[in-house]
């Protein structure tokens, strides 16, 4: 692989907070470093659960040394207490690359999901069946949590990665994708 | 004083982030430790600025070594993009107490005032007016984030503070500073 990009992705949430590393080449292939949810006791004072999803985002990023963090970006929603903790959790990750002195940047779940499947409004199984075809993984990632901080890479990544030839800018990254998955399945 | 609860009040946000220590003795009598306003640039990132208040705030507690910390608990409002980065910073106050090992705690906005001022609709000026007498301030607190992260503190020490007798019991907190502060007036 040529030098990838390593990118942290965070999907913020106080009970369940995604995170997943990959590493994006510049001709876009991308390749799983690590993927996992740090959880934190809903029976925890507000204060400790926010210190546990700061130091399991710590542990990945002092283990897998990413070059920049993408975050999903919090919009005000129906449920005002859990919207509050997700854009909690999300400041918290924020914090921490800013404290690291790495880049970080947000990404809306609708740029997640276009990056990866082509489609803004893709449903949770068809985001975890395209990260488990980009990543040639056996098995769909699991809690959805984790499917949403690799996507979340993948857009980062993609979106503003490599300097992409006329020619390659012809095809979305999705549908880059996509042709990557059917060629390998093929194979 | 009699051996006094010191309190860190943080009033959070992005732009100002108001933080108050004041000291409460157990007849409920209040003393100004320190006040200020963390404030970080609307022009650096996201996660720069968010570092910023996290320096500000622990700079704070090492300095003053509050040995609880009480933050203004935010809703989701109107303005979306503004309580989004409020809900960050509280998150922020809210890990560095954890971290430190403080408890924490929140209180909603009406429940500040109406500790203050016996109001809980009370306006920023009677909020600064209030604080200014209680704490015995020749002027207003400035700016208003300044003096709501006083009440913050204040609020804080009064509800969740020392055994009230039966009969101090009947005088609420907001009563008590009234009177208190009346008295003052009058030497």
């Amino acid at each position: 692989m040529a030098a990838a990009l390593r990118v942290l992705g965070i999907d913020p949430g106080l009970t369940r907070c995604g995170v997943g590393v990959v590493d994006v080449a510049s001709n876009r292939s991308a390749t799983l470093v690590h993927v996992g949810v740090i959880r934190s006791d809903p029976g925890e004072p507000i204060e400790r659960r926010l210190a546990t999803i700061a130091a399991g985002i710590r542990a990945v990023i002092d283990e897998h040394e990413p070059s920049v963090v993408a975050v999903e970006r919090v919009f005000s929603q129906h449920n005002r207490q859990s919207v509050m903790g997700t854009a909690q959790a999300s400041g918290i990750a924020l914090l921490i690359a800013g404290e690291r002195g790495l880049a970080a940047s947000t990404h809306t779940p609708t740029e997640v999901k276009a990056a990866v499947t082509g489609y803004g409004a893709a449903d949770k199984r068809q985001v975890q069946t395209m990260v488990a075809r980009i990543l040639r993984l056996d098995a769909l990632p699991q809690p959805a949590d984790a499917a949403d901080a690799l996507a979340l890479a993948l857009c980062h990544a993609w979106r503003g990665g490599a300097a992409v030839s006329p020619a390659a800018g012809a095809l979305t990254p999705a549908q880059r994708a996509w042709a990557d998955a059917e060629r390998l399945a093929r194979r």
